[in-house]
C-alpha cells in the first residue's frame, strides 16, 4: 500500500526570509518531516502548489480535485492551510466516494519550535490508513467528517458543527 | 470519549541532567506534547512509572495489565521504551480483548530537537480512536498487532514478523 | 555591574499569529533567552518599544538615544532590527562617548528553530564586557564600529565599508 | 585574522545514539553551529579528540598544550567539557603567555533544544576577539581568568574564586 501525499502550501511550509522579512514558500518540509518520524510507511509526495490558502482559487481547487480522482493510491493526504481547508473538503466530499482523502495542516509553521505540524502529520497518515472511504479533516488530534466541521475562527479550533 | 494515557517513561520522556550528564527521568512531557500538538481529544493521563523499558520487570507488567483491565476508557495508549515494548505487548494482547490498546515510544528522546516522539504521539492518539478493539504498537507511522510486530535491533526499526 | 538591555523589537522578538497568519510582538524573548544560556550576569532588561524596525520614526530614535544617555549603568545592549541598525547606530554614536553600547539583533525570529538570535546575544553580552567606550553594532559574530559598517541587503550580512 | 577553534568532545557535542540508548560523540556540530549563527568570522576548526571530559588523560590535555602552542593563530577557542575544564585551563594558563585561549562547553548538548551551546559559542567568539593575552574560561555570560575560576558542582555554575 502506498499514501499519495499531495503538498499545496499553507501554514505548514511557511518560512521565514531573513531578507525582507515576510513569510514564503519555498520547498515542502515533508520530506524532512517524514525523517523526522522515522516514517516507514510508503509514501509519494507530489506538490500541487504552494500557496497561502486564503489565495486559494477555484481552479486551484479543481486541480487538487482532479488529482485527487486521478491518483492511483485510494489513500491520500493533504496538507493544506487551515484558513480554506474546510471550503476545499466540501469540494472533495461530493466528488470522491471511492478513496480516503485527510487534510490536514498546521496552526504554526513547522519551522517554528512551537508548531503542531508534525503532530498532525502523525494523525493524518494514522487515519488515513484506518478510516473507511470518505473526505475528512484532521486537526487537534480528531478527525471530522467533511459536512460535519468548522475551524472557529476566534480561537482557531476545528470543531464539530 | 476520554482517552486514557499510561505513561511508564521509555526513552520518550528521559531528560538531561546537566549536574552529573546522565540521562534520566523527571516528569512526563505528555501535557507538553498535547499542548504543541494543540490536542482537543478528551484525555487523561496517569502515570504509572517512570522507568527504562530495559530495567522493566514482570511485576511492572502486571501493574500496566492490572490498569488496563480496570480502566474505565475503553481506549488506552501506553507510552513506553521501545526496547521492551514487544515483550510487554504479548502480555496484553491476550488478556484484553474488550479495548483499544496502542502502544508507542520514541527513539530519541523529546527533548531533543530530533525526537520522534511528536509524531508517534500523533500517530497513537489517531489510531487508538480508529482500531478496532485489541492491542497494538504504533512505531515508524505504522501500527502492527501484538502478535506479528518486533522491533530490529541493528535498524531500530518495527517491522512484521 | 551591571548591563542594562534595552529591547526595542526588531526580528528578534517576532512571534507567529496563529490566528491570522501574521507576524507580530507580544512580550520580549529576552528572559528566556538568557535563561537558556544559563546567563548569570546582573542584567536589568527594559523595553523601550516593540516595533519594526522600518517603521521606527526618528521620535522613538530619541527615545532610544535619552534612555542611552540618563542610564546609570555603563554597558549597554540594545536588541534591535536589522533593516535601520546602522542608522541608529549613527544617531547614538556621535551622542555617546562614556559607555560601551551594542546592538544587535537576528535575521530570523527567535523563535524559528534557526534563528541566529541566541547565538547574537551571547556575542554582545560578551563584547558589552570588554570593548573600550564607544557605539557598535554586533552581527555574524562580529563587532563593527558605529561609522564603520553597513547592511548589505543582498547578503542579510553586515560588513565594514 | 582567522580564530582557531580546537574541538574536544564534551557535553558540547554529545548525540543520542537511538539504537543502545546512550550517548555519544560522532562529528563535531560546531560547522553547524556557526552556520546557524550565520558567522562570517575566518574560523578554522580542528578536531583533536571526541571525549567526555571526565575520561580525559594528562596524555590528552598535553596534545591539547601542544596544539595551542604550535597554533599559527593567536586566538584560539576550545570547545571542552565542563567537568575538567579549570584542570586544563590550569595546565595552558602558566604556558601560554602570547595568545588568547578561551575554553567553553556547555551544560546541555547542543542537540537539546534547551542547550546553553550557541549562547556560550556566541560568547566565546567575541571574548578570543577582545580580551587581552591569556586563558579564559567563558561560561554563563562570563568571562573568568584560569587561576581564579571553579565550577560549583551542585549548582553547575561557574564562579570567581
Amino acid at each position: 500500500m502506498t499514501i499519495r501525499v499531495f503538498v499545496t502550501g499553507g501554514t505548514f511550509d511557511k518560512e521565514y526570509n531573513e531578507l525582507n522579512g515576510e513569510l514564503f514558500f519555498k520547498d515542502s518540509h515533508l520530506p524532512e518531516i517524514l525523517k523526522l518520524g522515522r516514517c516507514k510507511l510508503k509514501i509519494d509526495i507530489r506538490t500541487l502548489m504552494m500557496v497561502d490558502s486564503l489565495t486559494m482559487t477555484d481552479a486551484d481547487r479543481q486541480i487538487i480535485l482532479e488529482n485527487c480522482k486521478s491518483s492511483n493510491e485510494n489513500k491520500i493526504v493533504i496538507t493544506y492551510g487551515t484558513d480554506t481547508m474546510v471550503r476545499t473538503a466540501k469540494i472533495l466530499g461530493p466528488a470522491i466516494k471511492n478513496k480516503v482523502v485527510v487534510l490536514t495542516g498546521a496552526m504554526i509553521p513547522y519551522k517554528f519550535d512551537s508548531s503542531d505540524g508534525l503532530f498532525n502529520l502523525g494523525s493524518a497518515l494514522a487515519f488515513v490508513q484506518t478510516l473507511p472511504n470518505g473526505v475528512y479533516i484532521t486537526m487537534n488530534g480528531k478527525y471530522f467528517h467533511w459536512d460535519n466541521v468548522r475551524k472557529n475562527n476566534g480561537t482557531g479550533i476545528f470543531e464539530e458543527l
